[in-house]
């Protein structure tokens, strides 16, 4: 099948954006059912899926003969009530995440399901050999979809998530510390090349855009998650959308000022949490304690392990601030689950029991009841939630997606 | 007119709820723009409408002679687009704060306009006496109601504000350390004295709910509301709704852990923002620098107004608090604006530069472009506040005000 720049969705109302989202994110799911969560008349629902069905992108499961012997077994039109999901080959769409190392890349379907993973070192931070190094992952992923025995949908778009403060509406990098990027548009310059519609995204929001389609939020009213590593960011949804924040800033959990002010942090800023809690303020602190200027991360980890008292302390200190800065979280927006997750997950033992205890201690009444999750995590999943916040630009119609 | 207990709303979908929202707390709106807002057809929303006029809840302004010259002048029905609003006395409510020393009652109209204002002293803060006390309270505004001139709708129900820890849905006060309280069934024993709907709810979040429908909230797309004064407290309205928080607690910013944790909180923790900066806070710190130990508050604002460097030095760091605090919590969610409110908003002179400083300083990029913004206040707000909750429940149809 020959790829297209955009296969538009036959969604002319908000009713029928609601309910492919219902179907995308609850799916298999039946006709009545959808009318019943989303308040809709089950005509409404009929005629908003027999576009859908029609142009391939949603299709009727067989039912299951206990449904079809149901009461409800059958609607006016004579079309037995069988749960509707969508067709994940319908659509492809490309994922990229970029740090300051490496680029890595997935390809996903309808459903944020991942076909295939590429990673590459990076030369450089600049700019412009970045969006060069995108543009060429992006076209390698493109080509595994046209070379594959299978016949895949049109890739509708690709998604880019970046640390730090991003301007999604304009595809504008803001700031981004790690990368040391001031302003950089980065949906332009890569769009320029790829003639595809191009969203860039904060990695964290775009990780919650994935829990909340795809993952813990489908079940949650209201959850954070919290990326702990080389950073600490927290992504939040909240009263049935991610929190996006009104001048494109929130969930900064590392820059809330928890720490004692005697460090500045990458953003310039004192007082952060990851001036003591992120993996470098982790090492360095280790490095002057123990004076071995050259310990790597893994090594700083291992003295921990073996129980050196300066490595220790270095991770009590952190879990001591990251746990405040979860109760602080928690005290403001009170969500009903946190899911930790991000590269730090693999030192979580380490600083675990010192975390549930300052969470412990700060945490205000009820809002201590919320559930802190692990969740195991690998950097493809920062690049499925950047295509992840691509489906959701396509199904809502909006931009760089609209219909 | 007799006062009933309940006057049903003729609501039947969640498209008249809205269409009902729109028009009190946007009204004048015409029915036009009413369906461009929602997205509903033009149709519905004169459906929903006629039963609401038809009840007296709404009414067709005289429409303005520019509207009528206008080529939408006319609908289907040959009624003339003129604007809807609700009718103020179509229904009554009562709004009640409770203070460790005060209970302050009003009552309102359908719009949360003020029309009686009640203070009276406490005797005690033992619950079975404030029970007495708020009951005899109500009791007089709703008298008030009878006797009057004007004829005015029933009461449609009671709403209690009280700081702390309140489980809304089950109408208690869950742990209220200004007044001593844990796990006091307030509605149940309220509602037993008064035989009317009791909405018992956080006072901080019905300010918010106050703000949303019928002040600054109606234009914002997000916003904040911030008291400052004997305990410190926030509301949050993100993603069109006010922020409630999973297990009952939210906006905790007088217990974000930012304070050292030299001093104990009334909540029994260490480090909270109130253990710096709440007006006990302040005054006990001021008291103890200068040796006055009988010093009142406003001789302690008397003396940092003087210039005495102890007083100065007690709102400074008050100040300082509140700023990083404020900045936490902008870093966290981003709001459009922060209003601040409450009594301390008195002496918000003496601390405004610190404030502001450590905001500047710890704001996390655009999110400081948020605007901070002073909003005079009186304890009567409190208690409208809790009158507006008991109108978002009626339009609703929450609990206690089911149809």
């Amino acid at each position: 099948m020959p790829l297209r720049p955009h296969r538009p969705l036959p969604l002319a109302t908000p009713a029928g954006v609601e309910v492919l989202t219902r179907i995308l994110t609850q799916g298999p799911i039946p006709r009545v059912e959808i009318a019943r969560r989303t308040g809709l008349s089950q005509a409404a629902v009929t005629k908003a899926v027999a576009p859908l069905i029609e142009a391939g992108f949603v299709t009727d499961q067989a039912a299951a003969p206990a449904e079809l012997d149901s009461a409800n077994g059958m609607v006016g039109i004579g079309r037995p009530v069988s749960p509707l999901t969508v067709v994940p080959r319908s659509v492809s769409v490309i994922g990229l995440k970029v740090t300051p190392t490496d680029l890595i890349g997935v390809t996903t379907d309808f459903t944020a399901g991942i076909r295939k993973v590429s990673h590459r070192p990076l030369d450089s931070t600049d700019p412009k050999t970045v969006i060069e190094q995108l543009a060429d992952l992006a076209k390698e992923l493109i080509g595994t979809l046209k070379s594959g025995a299978e016949v895949v949908g049109p890739v509708i778009g690709i998604g880019v998530a970046v640390s730090g403060d991003v301007d999604e509406k304009h595809g504008v990098v803001r700031d981004s510390p790690f990368m040391g990027w001031r302003d950089v548009p980065l949906a332009e310059l890569l769009g320029r090349r790829l003639k595809l519609p191009i969203v860039v995204t904060n990695d964290v929001r775009a990780l919650t855009v994935a829990e909340h389609w795809f993952g813990v939020g489908v079940d949650a009213d209201s959850f954070a998650v919290v990326t702990i590593g080389s950073g600490i960011g927290c992504g939040l949804y909240i009263n049935g959308e991610v929190v996006s924040g009104a001048y494109g800033v929130s969930g900064e959990l590392g820059h809330l000022p928890l720490a004692p002010g005697d460090l500045v942090c990458t953003c310039g800023r004192r007082g952060c949490v990851e001036t003591v809690a992120s993996s470098d303020a982790i090492l360095t602190r280790i490095r002057s304690t123990t004076k071995q200027p050259k310990l790597d991360l893994a090594g700083a980890i291992k003295l921990a392990h073996a129980g050196n008292e300066h490595a220790r302390a270095a991770f009590d200190r952190a879990g001591e601030v990251i746990g405040s800065a979860l109760a602080a979280m928690v005290n403001l927006v009170g969500p009903e689950l946190v899911v930790i997750a991000g590269e730090g997950v693999a030192e979580y033992d380490l600083y675990e029991d010192r975390m549930r205890q300052a969470f412990g201690a700060h945490a205000f009444g009820a809002a201590g009841d919320c559930r802190l999750m692990l969740r195991s995590h690998t950097f493809d999943d920062w690049a499925r939630g950047a295509a992840a916040t691509v489906l959701r630009a396509y199904v809502r119609g909006e931009p760089p997606l609209h219909r």
